[in-house]
C-alpha cells in the first residue's frame, strides 16, 4: 500500500497520454478535485485546513470541560456494576443523541460488581489512631469483626521472601517507594498473593503514588487461585513510611483491619457507542475514545472521564465543522476498564467478524491533560503516515509522534493487528491523583482538553479520510 | 548603646595615656582577651569561627528529623488539653534533661480543651455523597441529629452581603479561592458570625490551602460574642468548587451537617523551658522555640513540632560544642498556639518582671524547611547586627535578613518592646499541608531541619554572647 510519499510523487498530466487515457485523467482529475486529500499534495498539506479549522474551533470555548464537569458532578465516581456508571451511561447516550451522531448506542457487556462496603484500619500498638485506607479493588473482606494481628512491614518483595518464615499470621505491609508505575504497581496487584503464601492473613500496601497528601490510593489486585485469598487494602504514603519508621524504632505495630468488601454476580453495563458514517467507506472504522468506568473514590475525572469527552468533543469538531470522512469514526466509551477490562474484550467479542476493518484504534487514558503528541504502536509506513499528520498539531504543540502506545481498552483490537495509539501528555501529576479522593475536575485544564480534543480529531480525521487505508 | 560598626572602630593604644589609664587598658585587655567578642573584629569576624563550627556539626548528622519523627510518631499530633500533648511535653522534657541543659522544666499554663468528637457531611441533594470535613476549632457542635439544610454559595463576603435577604435557615458555604493565608483565612475566622448575623444555620468554608488533594484543613475560628454561636467547618477545596459549579447549574443543594464538637473546661497544659545559662549575664535572656501544640490532625510535624526541635537542636549544637555565652539562652516550647495562645500570653505572664532582660526572641513558626534568613522587628541599630550576624549564614545560604519578623507566641513579648524574629524558609509548600492530616514527617528534609538549627544556634548564640545588649 503506498504511504504519504508515494502517493506525492504519483504522475501528473506533463507526458502525452492516448484520448482514453485522457478522459480517464479527466475523471480523475474530476474525483481529485471533489476529494481533499487526492492531489499531488503530501498529506499534511491536504489537511493543513481541516486540522487549522478543527483547532481554531477547539480553542474558541470550554465545552469539553465543561460537559466533564456536568457529567461527574451530577453522577460522581463510576464504578463497575453501580447505578452511577449506568446512569451517567444514559445521560451520556441521550446527550450523543442530541449531538447528532450516528448509530449512538450501548453495547451490552457483563462486568464485575466489587462492592467496597464500610472499611476502616485502626492502629492498635504502639498508639491508637485510624488510618485513612482503601480496600482494593477484587479484594474478598475481613470477618466483621475484622483481622487483628501484628503488623510486618517489608520494602520489597525480596525483603519478604528474606522474612517468609515470620509472617504466618501477620499482616504484611509493602513499603515500597514509588519507582514508576510498572515497577511499583506488582506490589498491589500481586502483593496479597505473595504475602498469603508464607501465611499472612492481611496485605497492606503503600499506595502507588508519586506524591501524596495523605490520601489513600485504591486499584485493582488479582489472587493466585492456588493460594488463600486474603483481604487486601492501601495505605497513605505518609503512613506506610511511619509505620515502617515504628518498625525501625522496635515498637511493635498492631491493627485491625475490616472491609466489608465483597464480589456479587456480573452486572448489566455498556459501552457506549456513536459515531460519524463514512462517505465512501463506512465499513472502514477508525475507532477513538477512553474508559467511562472509574474507581469508586474521588469523580474519575482524570481517570478517564477526561479522555471520554475529549474524544467526545473530538467527534463533535468534526461534526460540526460538516467534515465528512470517506470512513466512519467511531466514539467508544469502554466499560470496566479499572477491574476486569469486559468493556475492551466485549467490543472485540461484539466487532470480531469486522476487526479487519479497524484501521486504528486510539484511546486516550493518560489524564486528560496538555497534549504533546501520539505515542502509536504499528507498522514503519503507518508511523510514518501519522509523523505526517501529526506534524499539523504543531501549532498547538501536540506534533511529537513516536513509537510505543496503546490502552488497556483497545489491547484486544491490537493483539488483533490492528494499529493502536494513545495521546503523550504533560503527565507529571498523574500519579499525585490517580484512583483516589483527589481525581477531581479542577485537575483538568478547560484549554488543554480542547487541545487535547483538537489533537485526536485532526489524527482520526485525517486517518479516517486518507484515500488509502493506514496500513498495517 | 553602640552597633558593631561603633564597636570596630573602638580606640586602640596608639594614643599616650596616663598610668591609671594604661592600667586600666591593661586590665580591659586581659577581659577582652577572654571574650572572643570584644576585640577589634568585626561582629561576623568574630563570631565566624563559632558559625563554622555549628554549621559544620549540623551538618554531620540528621538528628532534628530524627527526633521529631520520634516524638510525632510517638505521640501523633497534639491539641490543647489532650492527653498526647502532654504525653509528649513530659517525654521532651526527660530528654531535655538527658541533654543536659540547665533548668529543664515544665511553666504550667491553663489552655482551652476544644475536643471534635465524631463529625460527618452529607451530601443529599443533587445526589448522595460523603464529603471530607473537618470542624473548625472552637466551633460549637450540632443537634445529634445533625442540622440538615439547604446551601447557598458565595465567593466572598461581599457576595455574602448581596445575598443576605436569602440566608435565613440556609448553610452558607464560603468558595473563597486562596488569595494568601492573611486575606483568605478571614473566611474560616470570621465567616460562621458574618453569615449567622443574617439568620444562617452553619457555616461551611473552603480549606485555606494552596493545593489540593482532597483533604480537608481546619484552624480556629472566633464567635462575635453578639451573634449566636453556629456550628462551622471546612470542606475541601474540590468540593467546594463542586458544590459552586452546582449552584451555577441551577441545582438545589443540601446536606447534613453532625458535629459533636464542644468545649470542656480549661485544661492543664505547659510551656516547655530549657536553657543553657549565661556566664556572666544569665539574667538576661534570649528566647527561641516554637509551638508545641498542634492542630488534632496529621502529625503536627511541620506545624510546628519542627520548629520546636529545629531550636531543640539548636541548643544542643551550642552545648556540644562547649560555646558558653554570656547571656542565658532560652528555648521555649509555647503551648497552645493553634487556639488561645496561651503559651504565648502564660509565658509573659510567668516572666513579666524580668521582660527588660528578654534581649530577643526567636520563633519558628513557618515550617521547618530550608532557611533563607530571618525577618526581624526592631530598631535599625538592632537590624544592622543581626544582618552582620546573618552574613555568617551565607555557606548554607540562610543569610538574608530584612525587616518583618515574629510570631504568635512571641508576640506578647514583642508587645512589650522586646526585639523579635522568625526564619524564613523555602514555604512553597507550607499552606498544601498546613492544619491538614499531610503535615507529615515526611514532608520535611533531614538536611534542611539541620540548616535551619545551625541559623538559628548562629543567631542566638552571637546575640547572646557579644558584649553589648541587642539594642531596643
Amino acid at each position: 500500500m503506498p504511504n504519504t510519499t508515494d502517493r506525492a510523487q504519483l504522475p501528473t498530466s506533463h507526458i502525452p497520454l492516448p484520448t482514453w487515457a485522457t478522459g480517464l485523467c479527466l475523471v480523475a482529475a474530476l474525483l481529485l478535485t471533489a476529494a481533499p486529500a487526492a492531489s499531488a499534495q503530501s498529506l499534511a498539506d491536504t489537511y493543513r485546513p481541516a486540522a487549522q479549522r478543527i483547532i481554531q474551533r477547539a480553542q474558541a470555548d470550554s465545552s469539553a470541560w465543561n460537559t466533564l464537569a456536568e457529567l461527574t458532578d451530577r453522577f460522581g465516581h463510576r464504578l463497575s456494576g453501580s447505578e452511577s456508571l449506568e446512569n451517567a451511561i444514559d445521560w451520556i447516550l441521550a446527550e450523543m443523541k442530541k449531538d447528532g451522531f450516528d448509530a449512538v448506542r450501548g453495547e451490552p457487556v457483563m462486568v464485575p460488581h466489587w462492592v467496597r462496603g464500610n472499611e476502616s484500619l485502626e492502629l492498635i500498638a504502639p498508639r491508637p489512631a485510624r488510618l485513612p485506607m482503601l480496600g482494593l479493588g477484587m479484594s474478598v473482606g475481613t470477618p466483621p469483626e475484622g483481622i487483628t494481628a501484628d503488623v510486618i512491614v517489608v520494602s520489597s518483595f525480596e525483603e519478604l521472601e528474606a522474612r517468609s518464615s515470620e509472617l504466618a499470621g501477620k499482616i504484611v505491609l509493602y513499603d515500597a517507594p514509588f519507582n514508576g508505575y510498572g515497577q511499583t504497581v506488582a506490589y498491589r496487584t500481586q502483593g496479597a498473593s505473595r504475602a498469603a503464601r508464607h501465611g499472612a492473613v492481611a496485605a497492606l500496601v503503600r499506595s502507588i503514588a508519586s506524591e501524596s497528601m495523605a490520601s489513600p490510593h485504591t486499584g485493582t489486585m488479582t489472587y493466585d487461585s492456588t493460594i488463600a485469598r486474603i483481604p487486601t487494602a492501601a495505605i497513605t504514603v505518609e503512613d506506610a513510611m511511619m509505620l515502617h519508621r515504628m518498625q525501625e524504632r522496635g515498637s511493635p505495630i498492631r491493627v485491625t483491619l475490616k472491609m466489608e468488601a465483597t464480589t456479587l454476580p456480573d452486572a448489566r453495563s455498556r459501552n457506549v457507542v456513536a459515531e460519524i458514517r463514512g462517505t465512501e467507506r463506512p465499513d472502514e472504522v477508525v475507532v477513538l475514545g477512553g474508559h467511562i468506568d472509574s474507581w469508586d473514590v474521588g469523580q474519575g475525572a482524570m481517570d478517564d472521564g477526561g479522555g471520554c469527552v475529549a474524544a467526545w468533543e473530538a467527534l463533535r469538531l468534526i461534526r460540526e465543522l460538516g467534515l465528512k470522512p470517506r470512513r466512519t469514526i467511531r466514539v467508544v466509551f469502554w466499560t470496566n476498564e479499572e477491574n476486569g477490562t469486559r468493556g475492551g474484550t466485549g467490543y472485540l467479542d461484539a466487532h470480531r467478524d469486522r476487526v479487519d476493518q479497524h484501521i486504528l484504534a486510539l484511546e486516550s487514558d493518560n489524564g486528560a491533560f496538555r497534549p504533546r503528541g501520539f505515542g502509536f504502536t504499528g507498522s514503519d509506513k503507518a508511523l510514518a503516515i501519522i509523523a505526517e499528520i501529526g506534524s499539523l498539531l504543531e501549532p498547538i504543540g501536540a506534533d511529537s509522534v513516536s513509537r510505543g502506545g496503546g490502552g488497556a481498552d483497545i489491547g484486544p483490537l491490537m493483539e488483533q493487528g490492528v494499529p493502536g495509539m494513545s495521546p503523550r501528555v504533560d503527565g507529571e501529576r498523574y500519579f499525585w491523583y490517580h484512583h483516589s479522593h483527589a481525581d477531581t475536575m479542577d485537575k483538568l485544564d478547560p484549554a488543554h482538553m480542547q487541545q487535547l480534543a483538537a489533537a485526536m480529531a485532526v489524527m482520526v480525521y485525517a486517518v479516517a479520510d486518507m484515500p488509502q487505508p493506514l496500513p498495517r
